[in-house]
């Protein structure tokens, strides 16, 4: 598991940075989150495997719980036996650190299950 | 609001009989769902709006319950501000009367919201 979802999210405004390449690369290729063109923006991605529909709500919700403590939101897509998860910040249209740190709090509270 | 909540779900085996096009022709004129083609299939759609996250993730709990009653499940994407539904089932790759049932009731739950 990767170390990011120790790092602290900051406010992303209009103008921040976007995480580096080398960021996203580092992060990508230490789990199981991958890169997707989607609207037109380079979004994360991961999708998470479960038993049924009951154990995919429970992870919907701790990820919902995840986002509103920072104040940023994912794409939640629930499915029987499964959560796709997709990462990116829309103020800058972009991959920012939040939704690396983010994304690795994801994987944290997918472990615990 | 369509009557199609108060109708029964039967259970849907491979080989049962989609809806109607009359009737989804019926269901559709009279809510605010869509019909779209996705992985080769016609689904039922519709897009929720609320206030924040915290009410769209109410909603998907609320659409997990009526999914859970009946043990028949959507495809639910919760958003800041959002969470769409898509209606299909699996088993035969088409819209059942079931889709047709649950929608419906979704309408209900979010009108109680």
């Amino acid at each position: 598991m990767s170390s990011f979802h120790e790092k602290v999210c900051v406010a992303c405004q209009p103008d921040a940075e976007p995480a580096s390449v080398e960021e996203i690369q580092q992060f990508v290729s230490g789990t199981e989150w991958s890169l997707i063109e989607r609207i037109g923006v380079t979004q994360l991605f991961r999708k998470y495997s479960f038993p049924n529909f009951e154990k995919a709500l429970v992870f919907t919700n701790k990820v919902g719980a995840i986002a509103e403590e920072e104040g940023h939101h994912p794409e939640i897509v629930t499915e029987w036996g499964s959560v796709t998860i997709y990462w990116w910040s829309h103020k800058i249209k972009k991959i920012h650190l939040n939704d690396l740190i983010l994304a690795a709090r994801c994987d944290v509270g997918y472990s615990s299950m």
